[in-house]
C-alpha cells in the first residue's frame, strides 16, 4: 500500500499539477511539420528542467530533428542499488487540423465538463505529467522514490518514432532496467484499467505519381494525357479486394491468429457493436468480412490512405489535370509481420499496377514492428495491483491498434517486456479535433504511478 | 484592308497598350475563391473606366458573385444604323496555384523573352485588351469603328459561367446582334490562325463520402470504420473500365462522331504525337484506347479528378481516417450529350456503387453544354481574311477540348453563330504555372481585331 502521505500530497497538489501540464501543452510539439521544430525542442526543455527541480539529471540526447529527453533519479533521490524502472512518454503530438472543428484552440488548454480539451492532453503529455507528479509525491514527501526512475521521453512518436531502433540499440547500456513502463494510451472503458499485451505495428509511406511536366488543363489535355490523380485512384482501389483484403502480394503469409484463449477474453470485454458505432458516429462497416471487430482492430493488419496531394483543393473549381498526385499510405501490421517484408510487397505491387503515362515513386517515412508479450509477468501483476490501488478497479488485459514502436524495441533489444497502459478513455478524441483528458484519469494516474513505483520495487 | 493609320497607331502605341494591360493583369481576379470578390469587382470596374473613356456606355451588370460588364459603342464612336458585333471574353482567372512554381509571381506581370508571364496574360485578359485596343485604333485615327460594337465580359468563366444560360435569356434584347466574336483560347500552332468549331461543354460537381462523426486514429479503428477516402478511391477508380471508357450508364448514348470530313482535316494539322509528348513532358497514354489523340481532346467526352479533399496533405504522416473525403470531378461531354442527362448518370452511379459505412453526396458547381457550329459562314470568312491580313497566313478550323460555355449559349439563345478564335499559343500554359502570352500575338491581335470589325461590317 501507498504511504498514506503520498496520496494526500496527491490530493492537496491538484491546482499545482493541473498548472503544470497546462504549461507543457501550450507547446505546439507537433513533430510532423518542421515549422515546429523549435516549438518541440523547447517543449523538451521545458520537460527536462522541470524534471532536474525534482532532483532527476535530465539531459536532452539530440536525435534527427527532436531530442530525447533521459532523465535519471540521482542518489538524493533514491537508494542506486534499489531496482530500477524505465518510463517512457512523448512529448510530440498530432498535427491539430482540422483546426476549425476544435472548441477551444488546441493549445490553449481549457478545463469543461471535467476534462482538460487540448491537443497532447491524452496522448500523451497528460500521461507523462501524471507519472512526473506521482515521483514527486514521493520525493516531496517520503523524501526518496521507492525505486530507482528512468525516464525516457521522445519527441517523434506520432511520425512513427523514426530511426529509434538506432538511437535505443546505441543507447542500450544507459537504458538498462528491470522494468518498464510505457504510458500511452489507456483504459478499454470508464473505470476498466486496461494493459496492452499486443499492438500493431506500422508502415507509412508516400506513393507518388509523376505525369505531365506542369499542371494541365483538363479541357485541353483531358482524354489525352493519363490523369496522376485517376490513376492514383485506380492503384489505391487496387489495393483491396472484395472482401476488404489487402491485396498486395503474400501480405497476409505471416499473421498469426490470437489463441482462443485471447479471443475469449476479448468476448468477455464490454464492447457493444451498437455502441462502439454511436462512438464513432457511423456503422463500423470496414475491415475483413467474418471478423469480430475487436479482431479486426487489434489483431488484422490493414491498409489506408490518409490523405491525397495532388490537383486543387481549394474552394470552387479548378479544371486542372495535376502533374502529379501523392498518396499518403499507413499499413498497420500485426504479429509476425516485418515492415520490410510488407514495404516489399507494396514496391512489388506498385510496380505491376503503376500504368503507362505516370512514373511512380515510394517514399517510406516511417516503419514499426508489432508487438505481442506474456500476459502473466510479475510487473504486470504489480501494475493491476497498482491500478485496483488507485482507482478501485480490476485491470483487464487488452491489445489496441495503435502503434507504439518504442513497446517492441525495448522487448527486443532492452530484453525487458514493458508494461504498455495509461489513463486516456476511448472517447478522448486522440489524433481528433477536441482531444481530451478527464481532469479524475489525470489526478488518479498520478496515484497509479506512485503505487506502481511502490509495487514493482517489491519484485526484486 | 485596314486603313494604314490604324495599323500605325496599333504600331506606335505599343508600349502604352502593354501597361494598360499589365494593369489589368495585376488585378488577382480569382472567380473560384470568395477572398478575391472584391479583386474581380475592381477588376471590372477598371476595364468599364477603360472603355468608357473610349466613348463606349460601360455599365456593370450585378450577377450572382461577378459582374456582367457591357459596353457598347455610342453614336459619337460608331454609326447606329451599321451593324453590331458582340465581343466576349473573360476578365476571371484561374487560382495561381501551385504559387511556388511561378518564376515570378503570378499576378506582377513580368516580360521574359518576348512574352507577358501572368496569370490571365493569355486566358483571357490578353485576348480582351486585344480587341479593346483594335477598338480603340479606329475611333482615335478614323474616328469612328467601322461598325457597333458590344463589349460581353464575365466574371466567372473559370468557373464554368454558372447561370450564365439565365442571364442571357433575359438579357438577349440587349445583346442582340449580327455578329458574335467569343475571343478565348488561340492557335492551333504558332503562325496557325485557328477558328474552333466545336468545344466540349463541361459539368464539374463535387461528391463527398462521409464516414465517421470526426477524424479518426487510423490504428484505433483502422479495419473496422469505413476510410471515406480508400472508398472514395473504389469510386473513382470503377468511374472508368479497362479500355479507359467511362463506365457511368448510358454516358456514350449521344455521342456523335464527327465527319469523316472533319476527321480527314484534323489529320492535316500539323500536329505530332512526340512533339505533344514533348510539350506535356510526358507520353500521352490517357484516353480511349484506338482513338486518335485530337479525337481524344476534341470529340470524345472525359471524366477527371480534379483534386481530393480530405485527411491529411501537409508535411510527413498523419495517422487519420477522415471524417469525410471530396472529389472534384469533372467530365468534358461532346455533342450531343447533355449536362443533364450527364449528371443523372452520374448520381444513378454514385447511389449503385456507395459502399455501407458511408453517405454520399453530390454537388453541382456548374454546368456547360457542347458546342458545334458549320465551319462555312460569311462570318468565318471574314475572320479567316482579317488574320490574314494580320498574320499574313491561313487560318484552320479545328475543335477544342476545353469549354467555354457562351458560345453555346450565343449560338442557342442569341441566334448567331459565334466565331470562337484567339490569339494564344498552345505552350502559352493555360491553367498552369508561368502562364504566358507572347508580345508579338498581343500586339498583332489587335491589328487582327480592327481587321475583324472592319470585315464583318461589309457583310450585311
Amino acid at each position: 500500500m501507498l504511504p498514506e502521505e503520498v496520496t494526500k500530497y496527491l490530493a492537496e497538489h491538484r491546482q499545482e499539477h493541473l498548472e503544470q501540464l497546462f504549461e507543457v501543452l501550450r507547446f505546439p510539439s507537433v513533430s510532423s511539420q518542421s515549422a515546429h521544430e523549435a516549438d518541440g525542442l523547447a517543449c523538451a526543455e521545458h520537460i527536462a528542467g522541470h524534471l532536474q527541480g525534482l532532483g532527476f539529471s535530465a539531459e536532452l540526447r539530440p536525435w534527427r530533428k527532436h531530442p530525447i529527453i533521459l532523465a535519471r533519479s540521482t542518489p538524493e533521490i533514491a537508494d542506486p542499488s534499489a531496482p530500477t524502472v524505465l518510463i517512457y512518454a512523448h512529448y510530440d503530438v498530432q498535427p491539430p487540423d482540422p483546426v476549425d472543428l476544435w472548441t477551444s484552440p488546441p493549445f490553449e488548454p481549457t478545463i469543461r465538463d471535467g476534462a482538460i480539451y487540448a491537443r497532447g492532453a491524452s496522448d500523451d503529455k497528460g500521461l507523462l505529467m501524471s507519472c512526473i507528479n506521482g515521483c514527486e509525491a514521493f520525493i516531496r514527501t517520503v523524501g526518496q522514490l521507492p525505486m530507482n526512475v528512468l525516464f525516457f521521453s521522445e519527441g517523434e512518436e506520432e511520425i512513427g518514432s523514426p530511426e529509434l531502433e538506432d538511437f535505443i540499440t546505441a543507447a542500450a547500456d544507459d537504458l538498462k532496467s528491470d522494468f518498464a513502463l510505457v504510458m500511452d494510451l489507456g483504459f478499454f472503458a470508464p473505470g476498466m484499467p486496461t494493459i496492452l499485451t499486443g499492438l500493431r505495428g506500422l508502415v507509412y509511406l508516400e506513393l507518388t505519381l509523376n505525369g505531365p511536366s506542369v499542371d494541365l488543363h483538363s479541357g485541353q489535355h483531358g482524354g489525352a494525357v493519363v490523369n496522376p490523380l485517376n490513376a492514383l485512384a485506380k492503384m489505391i482501389a487496387a489495393m483491396h479486394d472484395e472482401d476488404d483484403r489487402v491485396t498486395l502480394p503474400g501480405f497476409y503469409d505471416d499473421v498469426v491468429e490470437p489463441s482462443d484463449e485471447e479471443l475469449q477474453a476479448w468476448k468477455s470485454l464490454p464492447f457493444n457493436k451498437s455502441e462502439y458505432a454511436k462512438e464513432v458516429g457511423v456503422e463500423p462497416a470496414g475491415g475483413e468480412r467474418r471478423r469480430s471487430i475487436l479482431e479486426r482492430r487489434w489483431s488484422r493488419p490493414t491498409l489506408d490512405c490518409n490523405g491525397i496531394i495532388g490537383g486543387y483543393q481549394g474552394e470552387g473549381a479548378k479544371t486542372v489535370l495535376p502533374a502529379s498526385a501523392t498518396a499518403k499510405i499507413s499499413m498497420r501490421l500485426v504479429p509476425n509481420q516485418r515492415p520490410e517484408k510488407a514495404l516489399a510487397a507494396f514496391d512489388e505491387f506498385v510496380s505491376s499496377n503503376t500504368p503507362p503515362g505516370v512514373r511512380a515513386s515510394v517514399k517510406v517515412l516511417s516503419r514499426s514492428r508489432p508487438f505481442l508479450i506474456r500476459p502473466d509477468s510479475p510487473a504486470i501483476g504489480a501494475v493491476k495491483d497498482a491500478m485496483y490501488e488507485a482507482f478501485d478497479a480490476d485491470t483487464v488485459l487488452a491489445r489496441a491498434g495503435g502503434s507504439v514502436p518504442i513497446s517492441e524495441l525495448i522487448q527486443r533489444i532492452l530484453k525487458v517486456d514493458p508494461v504498455v497502459t495509461g489513463f486516456a478513455l476511448s472517447d478522448d478524441n486522440i489524433h481528433s479535433p477536441n482531444e481530451r483528458l478527464k481532469l479524475e484519469q489525470f489526478h488518479t494516474g498520478a496515484v497509479a504511478t506512485a503505487a506502481m513505483l511502490n509495487n514493482l520495487a517489491r519484485l526484486k
